[in-house]
Order: C-alpha cells, then sequence, then structure tokens
C-alpha cells in the first residue's frame, strides 16, 4: 500500500509542474486518504512539486486525537501534529520557499480561504480545484480489488437473502432492506455504500424509493438498489425480481431494460465518448417508445465515493480512460404500476469491460 | 410541522435584521432542512428579510428529480425548479430588490462563490457564517420529541441485547456493533447515528476504537458507545459493563467516572459557562490524580447532527442556553488494561437538565 500511495502522489506532482504550482495543499480528507491511507476525521496534507527521494517535504498534518494512527497508516511521511491542520501546513510550505501554493479550491470554504490568505503572507495561493478527482477516475489494481471485493459482498448478500426465501408476499420493503444490509456486513463489508432501495409494486416504478412500510405481493416488481463498503471503497447493484407470477408486460419492459443494459456495457471502451455510451443503451429504449420513461443518466463513477467521475449521460462530456470504474444503469418506470433497473459496475478495460457485480440478469422469478 | 418551520424562518429574519442584509442565501442542506422540513440532496433556500404574511418573496428550489418531493415536504412556499440551484436563487433575490444578501461562508465554496459573485452583478454578497447554526443550538419541543424518540430506539436496543445474552465470552466486537445496530433499525431508528463503538478488555482504553474480530473475554470492561437516528435527529450514549467478574480496580475507575458524570449533569444549567461544566466532571477525576487519563472534551451538542454546537471542552467558549441538547461523557483509559466512559444525551432546561437517554449507570456485571 505505500507503494501504491507514493505512486499517486508522483502522479499529482506531474500534474502540479505542468501548473507551474511548487505545492498543493490537500484537503478534501478522501483525497488526503488516496494519496496517504489516513482515514481520520482531520487531516490535511501538503504534496511538495519538487521532492527528494524520502519526500521530507511531503507532509501530513492532523491533531492529537489521531496520533499512533498517523504513525500506523502514514509511515513514510513526516506527520505535523496540530488542529489548525491547513493554516500550518501554509506556514510550513512557506519555510520550504514555496511560492505558488494550490489549494482545492472546489472544498475549500471561503471562511477557510480567508484563514489560509492571513496564513499566506506572500504566498500566492492559487485555484486547483479537482486535480486528484481527475487522477483518481482511473483506478490502480489495488483499487479495484477493493472494489471487487466490495461487490462480492453484494452479491453474496443477494443470493442468501433469496436462498433464505428472503423476498415472499408479506414481507415489508423495510425487513427485506434491513436483512440485507445485515447479510452484506455477514459477508465481509465494512458497512453499506448508500440507503438501501427496496422498492415493491407500484413503487418499483419510483428512481429513488426509500423503503416503506409496503408489504410485497404476488405479482410485484420488487427492485432493490445496494451497495457494500469495503476499506473506503463502494459497490453499486441493482436487480429486479418478480414476485411468484410474470405478465407479459413485465416480462416485455425486462427483456427491453436488459436489452438496454447489454448495449450500455457494450459499448463501454477506453476512448469512447460518455455520451455514446447513454445513447447505445437510450437509443433502444427511445426505439421502444420509452424514452420518455428513462429519466436518469445511464451511469456514474464509483470509488471512494458512490458517486464519483465521470458521469454517464445524455449531456455529458469527456470520453472513457481504460481502468475507469463505472455503473450501468438504464431504467424503465410506469408510473403507478411499476418499473425495472438493472445496474452493474464494471471496470472499463482495453479488453472489454471486467464486469464486478456477478449476480445473474436473467429475470428471475422469485 | 410547517408551523414550527415558518417560526424558524421568522427567528432568522429577526437576525438578518440585526445586520442589514436583505436576504439569506442558505445553502447547507441541514438547514434548509431545518427551515423548511426539506431532505433532497440539492437544494437552497432564499430567505428575503422583510416578506409577507404567505412569504412570497422566500423560495426554495432543488432540481427535477424533487419536483413531487418538495411539493409535498415544502407545502408552503414557493419552489424554483433547477439545477443551478444558488445562482437562480440569487437572480430571484436581484429580482425582488435584494441589495445586500447573506451567504453561508462557512459552506460556500472558493469556486461555488466564484458563480455566485458573477450571478450577483451589483449585489453585494455578505458573509454571514453560522446563523443558522446558533438557531439550532436551542431546541423546540418538535425537535425535542424527535431526539427523545431516537434516543428512546438506542435505550431499547442495549436493553434487548443484554436480554438476548448478546454480550457474552467469545462473541467479536464486530458480531455486538451489528446485533446493537439491528437492534436499533428493530426498535424504529431510522439509520445509525456514527459507526457503532464496540471495544472489549484493553480496547475500550482507546477512546473511538473501531469494533475488530477481538473476542470479548471474562473480567473484560466492554465499552459501547452508540446512536440512532429518528427523522434527521441524533441519539448517543455510552454505556460500559464488564464481563462476568470484575476486579476492584474496574470498581475504582467505574465509580470515578459515574461520580464525574453526574457532576457534569448537574452543572448543566442554563446560562453556566460551558469551561465551567467540563471543569464540574473534570476537577473530580483531577482530584482523584487521573486527569491526563481523561483525554477529550466532556460534551457537545446533538441534533441534525451528531457533532454540534455547543462543545464543553475546558477550553470552550460561551454560555449553555436552556433548550440546549448535550452530551456528558467524562472517561477515564489505562493505555494497555482497560477505560471506562459514560455518557448521556440531555436537555438544558430551567428546572434541571432532562435526561433522554434511559439505560441504568450502575455498574452492571453482565
Amino acid at each position: 500500500m505505500p507503494d501504491d500511495h507514493r505512486r499517486r502522489r508522483q502522479a499529482l506532482r506531474a500534474l502540479l509542474a505542468d501548473r507551474n504550482a511548487d505545492a498543493l495543499l490537500v484537503t478534501n480528507l478522501l483525497n488526503v486518504r488516496y494519496l496517504t491511507g489516513f482515514t481520520g476525521s482531520n487531516a490535511a496534507l501538503l504534496v511538495a512539486t519538487e521532492d527528494s527521494e524520502d519526500e521530507a517535504r511531503t507532509i501530513i498534518s492532523t491533531d492529537g486525537r489521531y496520533l499512533t494512527q498517523v504513525a500506523e497508516q502514514v509511515p513514510d511521511l513526516k506527520a505535523e501534529i496540530t488542529r489548525a491542520v491547513g493554516t500550518r501546513l501554509i506556514e510550513l510550505a512557506g519555510g520550504n520557499g514555496a511560492r505558488r501554493l494550490g489549494f482545492e479550491s472546489h472544498v475549500v470554504t471561503v471562511d477557510q480561504h480567508r484563514a489560509y490568505a492571513d496564513a499566506a503572507g506572500n504566498i500566492e495561493l492559487v485555484r486547483l480545484p479537482g486535480l486528484i478527482e481527475q487522477l483518481r477516475m482511473v483506478k490502480d489494481e489495488q483499487e479495484v480489488a477493493l472494489l471487487r471485493g466490495a461487490c462480492a459482498a453484494a452479491d453474496a448478500a443477494l443470493s442468501q437473502l433469496i436462498e433464505n426465501g428472503g423476498l415472499r408476499p408479506g414481507r415489508s420493503e423495510r425487513e427485506v432492506a434491513r436483512e440485507l444490509e445485515f447479510l452484506m456486513l455477514e459477508h465481509g463489508a465494512d458497512g453499506i455504500s448508500f440507503e438501501t432501495i427496496v422498492a415493491a409494486g407500484s413503487n418499483s416504478a419510483i428512481p429513488h424509493h426509500r423503503p416503506t412500510e409496503a408489504v410485497l405481493a404476488t405479482g410485484d416488481f420488487v427492485k432493490l438498489d445496494f451497495g457494500a463498503t469495503l476499506r473506503g471503497y463502494h459497490s453499486d447493484m441493482t436487480r429486479t425480481f418478480v414476485l411468484e407470477t410474470v405478465a407479459d408486460w413485465q416480462r416485455d419492459v425486462y427483456e427491453l431494460v436488459a436489452r438496454a443494459q447489454a448495449a450500455g456495457r457494450a459499448a463501454l471502451r477506453p476512448g469512447a465518448a460518455v455520451a455514446e455510451v447513454d445513447a447505445a443503451a437510450r437509443d433502444l429504449i427511445d426505439a421502444a417508445g420509452h424514452g420518455d420513461l428513462f429519466l436518469h443518466g445511464l451511469g456514474h463513477g464509483v470509488g471512494l465515493e458512490i458517486h464519483e467521475a465521470p458521469g454517464i449521460g445524455k449531456a455529458a462530456t469527456g470520453t472513457l480512460l481504460s481502468g475507469a470504474v463505472v455503473t450501468v444503469e438504464p431504467g424503465v418506470y410506469f408510473s403507478g404500476r411499476g418499473g425495472v433497473r438493472i445496474e452493474d459496475t464494471l471496470v472499463v478495460r482495453d479488453e472489454g469491460p471486467e464486469l464486478l457485480t456477478l449476480t445473474s440478469k436473467e429475470l428471475t422469478v422469485v
């Protein structure tokens, strides 16, 4: 792990050199974690653009609560212990001769910036938003392994839920959600990625329905959208089942969404425009006359956050990079009747996408 | 509920008038929720200082995903549907003649502020940090009822955990944490307040230990720090048990912490300096010669956030207000051996503090 972190810091230094910055003050805690492995709730990191082999001018700062933890998690960097992590690192940057110091203007608040400007004195503070988020789009194999593990916990939990008879008429959406979350933890997850969606019957037509006391009934669509976390990395998967008997209209909409989802997955190639990936799935739903019932984008990046770059939607810009991890999740929702969404998490690779969520996507009657 | 929200907005208007602001742009989502009841993930609120009886110039903004939800949750305000919630409300404020517009400089980022300044044109943007957080310190009875409910779910879960024999030698910390969280949901919680702490044996000496596969053993201290959420409000409670047999040193440290905690609770009076509340508990631990083992502040406010104002610590400033809801949680930690923390959530009231966490604090051997 320390090698991964050092490699990521090195990649950041190349971006900083391009922008003529002497250093970057990193204050987004997820970015600090990405670059160092530190998981405490108060920290900042100073990454010097030019540094020695032992990175003597790259410094992490946190407060006294994390004295032991920072030594264990970040043995390879100097740690500065203080409450005022940001302003202290600005002073140290000045002491090291920094004249142009980048900061994360997309997360630093106006009030923090005032304090930083006071501490900076003659150092010029330069807005450098999103540099690390840009690096984070492409996952290294260490990260893919954690994402794979998170997806495996979700797969195993869903499989056991079905095996337990957990999806049956008479159970409430909330009961199903609770059992699914419990099973993810039983199967090795550290936590859940987001509030689990269990939506039965007409509720399945609401894209982001929160579980209620509504009861599952024969003939319902049951839509499950859920994920596990593992060491900070998130999985994301949606499956839609049918309870006991399936009607023709349900079979039709399911097959349509499954075909659109397969087309979206097939379009995941390095270099592909994200808007074209969206179109690959959306065109099939449009052609079936249901374009107005697919209300959201096709997918999004996933990693240390459940939603991160790149967004995959109709109006999104940019192209896919090899190593990006994204979701593909078309849906068609008939208001008042029911809806279907099918979602996987995948790695974009030169040799074709690698599926991380392995649960079957065949229409399943439980 | 709409009446509560309207009353809170009215209280905010008095603060805005004091500061000669024509309106406040509220972008902290918790503050939007506090003032309107809206729970979506993208929103801003414009509160006009001078407004008509029907609050025609006070406007909530959110995007199309929440069209139905905002109509249901905020029936009493005009809703502006757009993605760019902040800049659109600034434009509308200008149309209504606002010349000095306050913004939440403690949450608005440097990049957002740039976009706001562009949208503002001739309107002066005024830094007004923390106004609503100041109001949120004093809870109304609607809020106290939700906090009481959240605390009741935590009490019931712990009681059932003990009844189930959930604390016994051979179980791992993680198993206990999972069961406790599951039981809170079973007892009506919407979610958990924060990652549950279960710390056994020498781990109990680590103030914020994360549950591991470490196994509970006879003679261990077992420290549980956990909470439930109910409609956005958080409970917070710590209890420390002893497993099967109790040693003299354990009885001594437990009684010391319990006495300090009782003294801290007794010091909760409207008008009391928070540093004196901290001292009321800390002095007893100091007098016993263990001042250096009580490593953190005595407590903190709790409400829509698990940690909010006021902080109660040695160096904290300010006084307690009637209606504040705070924790009192002294601890003494013997590194390598074990530690005790006892924590309640209470309402500060003129007639003496009201206890919301009702689980017994007697030394309990399970």
